[in-house]
């Protein structure tokens, strides 16, 4: 079963976080100690589980987005290192509810925290690690920042209620789903971004350029790896395809693939993913439905669309490596075949 | 199966909440304005949800100890309301939480939200309360509360986690089983108390005594809780009893009896706690065994304890109203049998 998006022609050599991740190295690796030394309790079970699912390593795009944006504003200080753990914080507390709330038994290819270690236990260890991140916010002592990453918070909460509540509706357009990939998603990473020129004391307009990069970014994001999700390069990469579906959440590509199809085709995706009635074979049909109706190379074009918004909004910052490495992160965001 | 324990003498006229509720009556009507009023989402399941449990009415005990406290110490402002509902917000969405970690189907006699809405929901409906509770406490703009308040609930989720992990556990011990009680339910209280001191600008020894004030009530009323998980007079008000037994909970009632017992006893926790092999007549069994070993009755003996010196940690304040409503609370607290 092939697929036919070729998402970046040559995976070797494309766009890669590698940028980045050098530029903010040494910042880096204080936030992953500021991370291990805030996630500690003398109950045991919290560092064993966080350190589970934050040790096991993502790619912390997260916090990187935030140690990135307060050197391109210049920063010198050191306050960006404990918001950007603060960042992954949220982030990781999220992945932990999540993978509860998907029943998922994966997370970056390891056994998920709640297949480990119960569901109970991964639903509290969140609330401590999103309890804790506040604890790091109030460490820095900035209400505005403050303000913004609580605001974030619930516009999580609240996009993966509309996503629960979407779940299994065709009838969801693509203004509904965007309003959920925006909440649980491109809202953090604009929040990232923007407590960066926040540390910095910039002024409002860069406040709002970094805001506007990060939320169109994250959506770019989003869109990609809901495509990933259908596809076959995913897989030849170890990682498993088909969870959404299974799930059957209606994300960009099967709302296009939808509305393009015929009534046979309708009452397909009404019988996989409304009724949950789904049969060997199911998925590489909806693959081909994907594919029939271009709504995976159509959804990467969207994403297109925001990456180009995203790059954009950089426009107002001096060039400088910095800049190079978020203009790259948008290119990897929209490219990545991992 | 009858029960020892008389928690009152005389049920009717016992301690009661009223006098608190009458002296903070018109705050709460604010306070309950202000819950309604954040508990608002365009995702019209956050608000259904969370009303279900917020409007279906608990006790609002723990908003009212952050209006008591302000009011007992002389506060004539309007902060206090604000954080009230931040306080309520926090043990919401711990509740929600609980009810998911505990499978619980009631929930203030009616079905929880989990049971309504599913596990997922609540999760979720829990995250996105929890998060509007600091965007409240940012609005009150005190990084000293909000430092206070983020410990709490980061205790709160830990308490959690180590109730997970002594569940099932009879060597537990009463040490262990107070830092548990102390963690989830009484540093709330305290802090629901302390942030009153705070308001009203009073002096550090306030802010202490009302911090001590706080923690030794939710112990003592935490301790009085897990009495009445066993007790008939609980069954007689319509409440389910046992919950804690089905799950194989260690409180302090058990390990009175566990250490108090001989071999044959030992054995019959270890299978229905530990093992939760649970036949019919195990329940009965157990009480017939906390009420042989005066488990219940020591377990209340306990709380007077704590009660004595949340007692006394109001001595500093100027007797009135509203010390006098704190003291019948700590009685309330003791006493009750609902």
């Amino acid at each position: 079963m092939g697929i036919v998006v070729n998402l970046d022609g040559n995976r070797s050599s494309g766009p890669s976080l590698d940028d980045l991740r050098e530029l903010v190295a040494e910042d880096l690796k204080a936030v992953n100690a500021l991370i291990i030394q805030h996630m500690d309790s003398p109950v045991q079970m919290i560092p064993q589980l966080a350190s589970h699912i934050i040790a096991a390593g993502g790619k912390r795009l997260r916090p990187m987005l935030t140690l990135g944006a307060a050197r391109m504003c210049g920063y010198s200080g050191n306050r960006h290192l404990g918001l950007a753990a603060t960042v992954e914080f949220i982030h990781t507390a999220t992945l932990l509810h999540d993978d509860v709330v998907d029943d998922s038994d994966l997370r970056r290819g390891l056994a998920s925290a709640n297949a480990v270690w119960g569901n109970k236990a991964s639903v509290l260890v969140g609330d401590f690690l999103f309890s804790r991140s506040f604890q790091l916010m109030v460490a820095d002592g900035s209400l505005k920042i403050l303000g913004i990453l609580s605001e974030a918070s619930a516009m999580i909460a609240q996009g993966e209620v509309m996503q629960l509540v979407t779940s299994n509706d065709t009838d969801t357009g693509e203004t509904a789903y965007l309003d959920v990939i925006k909440s649980k998603t491109a809202q953090l990473f604009a929040a990232a971004c923007h407590v960066g020129a926040i540390v910095a004391k910039r002024p409002k307009v860069e406040e709002e350029a970094l805001d506007t990069f990060g939320m169109n970014l994250g959506i770019a994001f989003q869109l990609v790896d809901d495509v990933l999700d259908y596809s076959a390069k995913q897989a030849t990469l170890g990682k498993t395809i088909g969870d959404d579906f299974r799930e059957g959440k209606i994300t960009l590509p099967v709302i296009l693939a939808f509305r393009r199809g015929n009534d046979s085709d309708r009452t397909f995706w009404r019988r996989t993913l409304e009724d949950l009635k789904q049969h060997e074979g199911d998925l590489e049909q909806a693959i081909h439905l994907l594919e029939k109706y271009q709504a995976l190379e159509d959804s990467v074009e969207r994403a297109r669309h925001y990456g180009a918004i995203a790059h954009d909004a950089l426009g107002i910052f001096n060039d400088g490596e910095h800049k190079r490495a978020f203009k790259n992160l948008i290119d990897f965001c929209i490219h990545r075949a991992h």
